[in-house]
């Protein structure tokens, strides 16, 4: 198939990659210059403005957040203006709901096509094409775009036919997540605490009821509290996690878990943690309880 | 093996079924009677008090909680005063880290040895051996018990040493799975209100990333707000979020997410939710958003 | 001296009389038309635009939000293009910190001097020339701005150099009174519960160690649960917190009580709260503890 | 008038004393010795034992928790064993509600009556006799008591006629006091954090709307960090925060800010805090925010 793919960061550079290998025809395009390299190798077309990744049957989009999204749907040569009529516009980034909305309305004033096909996993997936892929938008244009979804993840999941819906699902699962690390920080404090042995705890609950891929992730790096270097940048972790707020305030849903979590980002950052990996939340619990001390029975009377 | 059961419940009952299939000598007690009738059938002696159950090398006790343990371990025919120099009570219970380290010392005291062995696992998981078990204490303790828990579950975990820990692991536990309602609770209580479909969105989470048990369990119970009957009752959760809340004020260990989890239980009681499943208080978010409405680009702001 | 207002609501209307009657040569100005016949009698001018509430020593504005104040500021007649070298913008509303930030560059830039005079207090006590005041800025430009000031308060209090500095103060004003409303509703709500009269404590704290306005002021309105006519529009105080929440996040300070009282709000407009008082997020406690009960022994235990 | 004072810590010997002054004939007893000397001065009479303190028309308890009272009330010579038929044990300390009913229905079986009568004030004001009174029970008790009461506060206020009411009011007297210290601790710790003097805004803001006495005690503590010597201990305050939350538990009332304070509490006492005045959790956030950094227009984006 003839497609464009603008944003060649490490998870969109992966994706490319596995759609050349795959077979398609794909021309690429990043702002800053210097990334295609390695994708023209493998038979990438280097396009030289977004018009020029505009000129197949499907655009794909990769991009690090709302503003540079906004910036190549609506710049001069951008996707609004250059699309042809009944192309697609195949949007993968993590991006806000009321963004997606309002793509979706141009696209239709345009006479283009939007679909939201969202991914979750990290960058080691997306060069494996082991990707979970949420998409969402009208039927026959997902049908479209299925052979490019198949080159690039290991499932993909109907999510309904307004194209938002995928980006409110991807939210959730990263909220889930950031869920599951805050539990696992609040546990693992409680139990190096007691002085049992963190990495041992860990192994213990992945190896019996807690085995989802979250928790074998970052259940080691909260243990040994080795959040560098960053698979997530925390700040990433922030906005989805403010993204998401932003979606739930918009629908009136009070997430008082998402609240913790929005706080526990700010006092990383308050204390210089930007460059972490995003489990680094799951280790202020720790910070909070103190060295290690024995198991007791001591009461937490004010005479303790 | 010759040993004892004490506390025929919904677990007990069939944990004590799958010692006697395992071809062991077991004297049966429940305070309240009636409950030993099939275990007879299977082979099993009823004992006529505590003391006829700690006739054995090991007596098993699985009771409510702190109170009902506590009752029988010092009641005056009870496990101190009842079981032979050397011999084990093996405490399976859920019950406070105060209240087994308190019993360390008194069966120490009284020569006789102390391991404890929680497990995770509803009672359908009991009924098929399948439970996961936690075991701490003295090695040589636990090794002379593993034939009854390799008849008990499909995995020993050993902890360490210190027979509490195993009470504290379990606690956890219970806490991460009640983070898990909450988490999915608020997920869901946004999708539905998008107007999306709360089962698939579930079906989608659980054929993903989030594969764990916990996730596969709740996540339909949420989705349909199907609380009854209940597979864990609330106040069962409620009680091991206290124990756990308590250990954690021990060890002066702050858990932000332990307050949230359980305001909500204390709130689903106001509502008169004492019969439903635990993971009723997933239903909480749910009750604060209101009806489902679109997905819409409207802001929040005072205007609106 | 010669002035200009712009922005006639509750608030304004309220200042601006104060201003006329001080004595002072007033300009007003207000987007919808309609909002000024009651100061044209007390002796205003009726300004035709922005720009024609632009040509006097100062011009005041007390508009709703950032976008409102936004345009005034940035119109083609608006303030920045219209304000002579050396004029004063004395800036009333309650707007973001970011916002006035950019006012004082680009005022700065014009030649133009910005002072902002946040304020705190109730038509009511507007209307009283009783608001208390919270100035920042250059101390000269302030001194020049005090005989309004003088006209509008009882009180001024200076901040210090920096003008966002008042937006800053202002806003935890508002913060540090919802806070107060969240803690009268839960404790309201124990009381209610308990079968004590809920009226009977609000006067009985009122009159001991909490004489504080805010205790005074929404203690009764929380016991009585009357929300309405809004003294304070509850979406009023919502911006107010989103406001504050936006400060402490670029400052990176975490602040729970901040997060509890935004859920609070979420969850009042999720039941259509919009209309009510901003008190009514302290009705929400009485709504999670159901009818009264009487004072019990009853443990919280499972059994129970 | 003829009566017993038991418990001579700070707050009991200025009690005790005042009732001396006003002309009372008072026995009194502590379990410690060597703290009635400076009371026997003032015309006290040392009572042997609590008994001994049992002979006139009412005995007033004074200690430090439940443990301390329940042993007054029940040991073999105590309260219940002794206090003659008609007499009115006049119950002053902050104990819990549970306790206080176990004393009502202790007291009825037993023909003694039985007022609370709980105080709000440090030992200043009770050195002064200018104690806020909560007086709950039988009115013509209280009526009886009255004399007492008028010698010890400046104002008696009647609450109801159940006595464990007056308990549940003072617990959430000192609730009211941290929520203020917690939304103190946070608007400071931003206002620390963008580089306005932190003294200078307890002072603005104790000199315009919030004039109650704990924004003008507890303020200037946490402005200035100054936790010690503690005016009254951090594990005191925990105390009441524990029985509000038992009580609030019973009566099934969810309070998300005690959570919070709880929350606060346990990790000051991690960090080895509890020699502290408990406004030091007013000092928490202020750890959180990190080093005061310039009021900024910097965007929260994972760019920033």
């Amino acid at each position: 198939m003839k497609i464009g793919f603008i944003g060649l960061g490490h998870m969109g550079s992966a994706m490319a990659g596995n759609l050349l290998k795959a077979g398609h025809d794909v021309s690429v395009f990043n702002r800053s210059p210097g990334k295609a390299e390695s994708l023209l190798k493998l038979g990438a077309d280097a396009a030289a403005d977004i018009a020029g990744a505009c000129r197949g049957e499907v655009v794909i989009t990769m991009l690090a957040d709302d503003a540079a999204l906004a910036e190549v749907a609506w710049a001069e040569d951008g996707l609004i203006a250059s699309l042809s009529r009944g192309a697609i516009h195949l949007s993968m980034s993590t991006i806000s709901v009321a963004l997606s909305e309002r793509l979706t309305q141009a696209h239709q004033q345009a006479g283009q096509r939007y679909v939201v096909a969202t991914v979750m996993g990290r960058p080691d997936m997306a060069a494996a094409a082991k990707l979970f892929i949420f998409a969402a938008g009208d039927p026959a244009a997902i049908d479209a775009c299925q052979p490019l979804l198949d080159a690039l993840g290991q499932k993909t999941s109907r999510v309904g036919p307004q194209p938002s819906a995928a980006n409110l699902v991807k939210l959730t699962g990263n909220f889930l997540q950031a869920a599951i690390i805050e539990a696992l920080g609040e546990a693992i404090a409680l139990i190096g605490r007691s002085g049992m042995d963190r990495r041992a705890y860990v192994e213990l609950l992945t190896s019996t009821l807690f085995t989802a891929p979250a928790f074998r992730i970052f259940g080691p790096l909260i243990a040994d509290g080795a959040y560098e270097p960053a698979g997530f940048a925390a700040p990433l972790g922030y906005k989805d996690i403010l993204l998401l707020r932003t979606a739930a305030e918009n629908l009136r849903v009070p997430m008082p878990l998402v609240s913790l979590l929005h706080d526990r980002f700010v006092r990383l950052f308050a204390q210089g943690g930007e460059r972490l990996d995003w489990s680094a939340i799951g280790g202020l619990a720790t910070q909070d309880a103190g060295p290690p001390r024995a198991l007791t029975t001591s009461s937490p009377s004010p005479a303790a």
